[in-house]
């Protein structure tokens, strides 16, 4: 058997049990537990529960703390930094967005800078969650180096992310439009699962060690920028609008080699009130005016249809949501002994 | 001879006086002018004094309203909508940017809707003039569709661009980090390049009529998008995030042929302050190891030195404003035609 199935509730309930037998409190253990699965479901599985691990082995560094309480400082009508002294990724993320959502509905819009948190995993469940709220929004996420700057042959950017979602239903299934992209050719997540798959990679994707191109995932030393100086200029802005702005760069951090490697990610949050530009009916009637018209529109040759941002993503997650997230055995493996050191018991696999 | 060189103030200057000719303010004419100046010094010619024709064709029309006075609507502390009824893109751009600065300094940050406005170029220049005033600045547009959706073979998406600047001197010459691309592979403005230059573009930038793709410039109907569905997801977002938030839909105008084609653009300008969250000489000082990091890399072969963002753009515009702006001999006996037409004086070129 090479391939795990297991119900997401299952599975969702089993990672806070984990998280929780590592002291974080059931809230949090919960909110992370279903930022791993969101990814899961939506199959990016790069970002899903294969990260838990690293989570605790982040926790044990004490490079995440499970205890972190996020502190949300005010420094305008619709600015506010928030302080995450390394909590959890998806903890600060989910705190940020119901400040961003709240504070939009007050004052039409709202800017969060999310300092000095950990991990996020999947980013665009948060401008997701914010669009079902009615607002627009834009998150850039700024991460640890595995990129490089255009014309170079090191790993010194983040492959950091964008994503945008706003509430119009076009998403696939009523879900809000959803894009959430890395200025990678690929992301890490996603060069990790070719590596655990023992797939060869195209062309493109990476340089080895020595610089040069190549198509094996294992030797991929460095991934290379979406559009050249492109994806480069965009993650170099990230970090100057994420981890730099809130006082904390990520990427400074990696010029001294240090043993152990740091861990730390800041990220910038934007919602935008709909309902205070205009009503959100009327946006979301001629969103979807848009969406049908590219759906309408004659294929190239090679396609068989017209996804709208986020559609793939929500066709799985309706998938999976069925049948169950399909985890490699080696990964189920892992997850189980971990299990059995916490005392953890595992949930039923089919 | 096939170019001639222009001194860039003398071409500001005969740029303005077109404009007020044609009813334009001296004021609002200097600010357009300078704008399609600043595309010429920074070599990015496409924006440049070219689009002065399709400028007075769209006054002629009536797309465009010389006397048009955008005015501000306060929705938020930090969230203003510009009704622009028709101005020229720069003039709204610039009143954009000094409302935005002038929030963002009193409120630490400043979204700007820029509702119904016309042509506005190389976005870059309002972000960079944000950021000379102290302010991270991050623009995004909507405007006329030239580009295919992902899988589509038809142009009904904006090369709709993203611009980001910071307030730190590693630009170039003093000047502030300047990001500003294309969501298309390429943009129109550097395609229409090609087709006056007669030459060949590589494959992957545009189809022609009938959905192949195509090297001849002149027979491109079609560009592509960057990196497929990033880039047309991100058009298609932007479009969400400017004319359909302002209630003013750039796309769904052109799903109807209609003859004259009308004209309109959308734009958003974010400003943060960046000393509401950090000194900035600190936050200038950070970006500056960073930068220093990143040219201190290793090359990748085929690669002679590192840029930053904006710091090609920069040297342009040094060059430039020694050399003057070099122009194709057809369009400087074009605008011969338009300055005899209107009765005013070309400026001396050489």
């Amino acid at each position: 058997m090479t391939e795990i199935l297991v119900p997401h509730d299952d599975l969702a309930r089993f990672i806070a049990a984990i998280l929780g037998a590592k002291g974080m409190s059931a809230e949090d253990a919960a909110t992370v537990a279903e930022g791993l699965v969101w990814a899961n479901l939506r199959g990016t599985d790069g970002h899903g529960v294969v990260r838990l691990p690293t989570y605790l082995d982040f926790i044990d560094r004490g490079q995440l703390d499970p205890r972190a309480r996020p502190t949300p400082r005010v420094i305008g009508p619709s600015a506010i930094v928030l302080d995450c002294a390394r909590a959890a990724g998806p903890v600060a993320m989910m705190q940020a967005a119901r400040i961003a959502v709240e504070t939009a509905r007050r004052n039409a819009v709202c800017i969060v800078l999310v300092g000095e948190t950990t991990h996020t995993g999947a980013i665009g469940r948060y401008p997701q969650w914010v669009a079902k709220q009615g607002c627009a929004a834009l998150m850039m996420n700024g991460g640890p180096p595995f990129m490089a700057y255009h014309g170079t042959r090191t790993a010194h950017l983040g492959t950091s992310p964008i994503a945008i979602a706003v509430p119009s239903g076009d998403g696939g299934g009523g879900d809000p439009l959803l894009l959430d992209l890395a200025t990678a050719v690929v992301s890490n997540g996603r060069l990790r699962q070719a590596v655990r798959a023992g797939e060869a990679i195209p062309c493109g994707w990476a340089l080895d060690a020595e610089g040069k191109a190549t198509t094996d995932p294992a030797k991929a030393a460095v991934i290379l920028p979406l559009g050249g100086p492109k994806g480069s200029g965009l993650s170099f802005m990230f970090e100057c609008l994420t981890g730099i702005l809130a006082a904390a760069p990520v990427l400074a951090m990696f010029a001294a080699p240090a043993t152990p490697r740091p861990h730390r990610q800041n990220a910038i949050l934007i919602a935008l009130d709909v309902a205070a530009f205009r009503p959100l009916e009327d946006y979301r009637r001629d969103i979807g005016q848009l969406a049908a018209m590219l759906r309408a529109q004659p294929l190239q040759e090679g396609f068989d249809e017209v996804l709208m941002p986020g559609e793939r993503g929500t066709r799985y997650a309706a998938e999976r949501r069925v049948k169950g997230i399909p985890l490699p055995a080696a990964l189920w493996m892992e997850l189980g002994g971990i299990a059995r050191a916490l005392g953890v018991t595992m949930p039923e696999a089919g």
